[in-house]
């Protein structure tokens, strides 16, 4: 999508001699300061997941793919397999709750592998390991048009629609997930509006859609994530979309914290609440919510906030005492009975109907 | 309630020589430096309500009905009436919507008044006006720990209670309402736990519940308000507590932004929700929720977040785009339906009982 009015996607490959560098939007810094950051090993990339630089289903799935590329350029012929393999490991350990991160790897691993027991050509196997991590991005971009596609169909002129987290295209490769009918929507003269949930502790909403929405000129107002109930309460809310970290087979579904609330409440004054996400993103081995793992991350999450001064500092401020503890549970499991539809490339289904479109597990 | 050990109010009056001077916590520095800060004439006193030093329903009625002892004090007998109405109208108009700065104001203008009106004595007057404004500030204390008495009935050994914003005993003379049955708790050895809400956009929660809460040594965690509904979902909280800023005769309360979504969460959950609060606080014109207004305050308040830099510098960053707006509803309100029964100082009552409790209006 759009920065500064000129096309980017969220993380790319490059081949540089014989290796591969993988690029990225530092998505820490946004949305006062925009950084392509450049991994030149794959366990920088695998530290450019955990630490979030990259962050968003899609985003971390295709980073992942990319990091397993680097890794077959980066392996001798000696130690080939295992190299392989522990990069994938690496990659795969850096965030626990995230379904595509698994699809990526493993989509770029299987290759690897299949092409490694057919040639004896190295180069081969390396070469073909990129035009796999390129088609696991270049799906996931697919993918998200086409759930813009399906999604707008549900938007009305001068819709008020309510987001979560950020579901945009930086969660992604381009496009999005929860945001790709709204920008189709927009490109359609709409007119949408949206409510950017803040989403503490981290405050995707408000740092990284605002900035998303801000940069494709769509209409939007930053509000408290306390604050949502409210507006819907006064019908200042026409609908909910929201995107999803893993989708277990019976309709439930993982997503950012905060997820589960939105979604109550929403079904407390008749709003629809819909789900967006790649039929990647649903587990074929996750039968409900409850077998989901919730990743706890750190409590300096919740005691400080990372902002600019105003003398254009990036920095940090703590806001509870030092002698509090936090917790810090990063995704909550909205039931699948909260949620009006799930809207997919294969189409908008119902949550008991998830299986349909499934991918074979 | 203590702070380091030692005892304090959140708001007193001292007499020195013919002036009296009122002194006060220094509440935006909490909780990472404790000050009191002290107000030598009734304007200052304004001021520190009207720039929320001092904010919370009861203490800025103390506040207000203090201020009104020290104009008695300054005014000089020759147009001793004129400065009195003209003080009451400067600390009156500090927060035009607070209930409780009407009522502690007007309680030392009256007694000023009737004294006034059966001696020549205006040193008996002044003095009796420090009587009228310390039994505000005494009421307000006492109803509170009675809140506590009463409410901790409802705590078991070892409850894990939530609560949203800070209703302890910093937004009031002493105790407080919601913390207070926590505090009553704590001291009976029951082993309270609470979950502090953040409560975004000014973090009430982290910075002055769990600053109490630490000084107290009541063992707790700060949470994102995301992370509350998580939290009753998996069966880690067993009754909310929190305060409110004002009651409609139907049981309908309004109080800070996100208790709605809480009740909510709580509600769908089968958790038991409590609201605590002096009966001062119900208002006796206000027929249902609906007919509270409901306070928009600046977007600043979204876009930018204050804390202490890890050089201990007290300063704000902003999180937002420059580009975006916000919107900030202050207070949201939550229905009767949704709340199991409301703590007073005159007994624990059902919400559509909250009428057998009210002031005369």
């Amino acid at each position: 999508m759009k920065v500064q009015n000129k096309h980017y996607e969220t993380v790319w490959l490059e081949e540089l001699g014989s290796t591969v560098i993988v690029k990225m939007i530092n998505q820490p810094l946004l949305p006062h300061h925009f950084e392509i950051i450049t991994l030149e090993h794959h366990t920088q990339t695998a530290q450019a997941i955990s630490t979030m630089i990259v962050r968003g289903a899609g985003a971390i799935g295709a980073t992942g793919a990319y990091g397993m590329a680097q890794a077959a350029y980066e392996a001798s012929s000696e130690n080939f397999l295992q190299y392989i393999e522990a990069a994938k490991f690496t990659l795969q350990n850096t965030r626990p709750t995230a379904q595509n991160l698994f699809y990526g790897t493993e989509f770029v691993f299987k290759n690897i592998i299949s092409t490694y027991k057919t040639t004896e050509d190295i180069d081969l196997v390396r070469r073909n390991s990129i035009i796999a991590a390129r088609t696991v991005a270049k799906e996931d971009a697919q993918a998200c048009e086409q759930i813009g596609i399906y999604g707008e169909t549900l938007i009305e002129e001068n819709f008020r629609i309510s987001t979560h987290c950020n579901a945009g295209w930086l969660a992604f490769v381009d496009w999005g997930s929860a945001m790709s009918p709204v920008y189709k929507a927009q490109r359609s003269g709409k007119h949408p509006f949206v409510f950017v949930d803040e989403t503490k502790p981290r405050g995707q909403g408000a740092r990284l859609t605002a900035w998303e929405l801000s940069q494709e000129g769509v209409q939007h107002a930053v509000i408290a994530d306390n604050a949502t109930g409210h507006f819907m309460y006064h019908r200042e809310i026409d609908m909910v979309i929201v995107g999803a970290d893993r989708i277990a087979m019976n309709g439930d579904v993982a997503n950012k914290i905060g997820t589960y609330t939105s979604a109550l409440a929403a079904k407390a004054n008749g709003i629809p609440f819909y789900v967006a996400a790649p039929t990647a993103t649903i587990d074929p081995d996750c039968p409900s919510g409850s077998n989901i793992p919730i990743e706890e991350r750190s409590a300096d999450e919740v005691c400080y906030t990372w902002g600019w001064s105003d003398k254009g500092q990036f920095m940090r401020v703590r806001t509870t005492p030092i002698e509090s503890q936090a917790r810090n549970p990063a995704f909550d499991v909205t039931p699948a009975e909260l949620i009006t539809a799930i809207i997919t490339e294969k189409g908008i289904v119902k949550p008991n109907q998830i299986s349909s479109v499934a991918p074979v597990g």
